[in-house]
């Protein structure tokens, strides 16, 4: 089903992603770039802090959800224009080895203030594992064209 | 000073990071890992998109936020665990070439909950460019132990 349009969603759709496994190298690539702290990056230290193994950067996770994410809509026919987050939690650790995929839910669809062609839809979003458990929850608040722009 | 311990902070505490120039090569590579759309992958292509130019997936600019935050704590003799995000706005496109910074305040400090030997300290960070526009906003929950266990 196309989802390009403010018109084609409505509050209450729900949607999943594919999968994405987080490698080691990936993990430490993008702990040394933009989070080296040593629980991302060294696994004897990080067994003394305070997540008590290594895990992935918390960044990472959302990165990673963007990219699930990005890959629906363009499964759909959209694209995804992010306006801001509101309540992104870290539920759990992730670690290098673990498969991700994200459950996506319209709560909210408004128009944009001043009467643009364009419109703001709410998605919550549940990034899980392997095991079904939640690893991050958060709201996103992305900017979708009208279909009609009179 | 050192920011070690939930007792060093107090609200109403500021600080600057360092500076950190995004290069066009990572920006397309943390494009095509994490958020493939052709506004952050072809130029041609984004003249014709919502930001009419080629801009940096606004998770890099969060990633980027991150490291600076990161290296500012560490050289505070600290560390930089994340609980949570609210209000993550984007509030400026960021393109590659771009320098950006992060402004830090302290704009609440709490104990955990249960009497557990460490406490929620909430910052509200800005994310500046190279012409003084804050081209990100958010509030970063962060877990910081206490100086004392008892």
């Amino acid at each position: 089903m196309s989802k390009h349009f403010y018109e084609d969603f409505a509050v209450g759709d729900t949607s999943e992603t594919g999968r994405y496994r987080v490698s080691m190298d990936e993990a430490l690539a993008f702990a040394r770039a933009y989070d080296p702290q040593a629980f991302h990056l060294d696994a004897a230290a990080a067994e003394a802090s305070f997540f008590k193994k290594l895990v992935i950067s918390g960044w990472q996770t959302a990165a990673i959800t963007m990219r699930l994410l990005v890959d629906l809509r363009k499964a759909e026919g959209g694209e995804l224009i992010g306006m801001g987050v509101d309540e992104l939690r870290w539920t759990a650790p992730v670690a290098p080895g673990d498969e991700l995929h994200v459950t996506s839910e319209v709560v909210d669809i408004k128009p944009w203030p001043g009467g643009k062609p364009r419109g703001i839809v709410r998605f919550r979003n549940e990034t899980i594992n392997q095991d079904d458990l939640v690893v991050m929850t958060h709201i996103a608040n992305a900017i979708v064209p009208k279909r009609t722009t009179s």
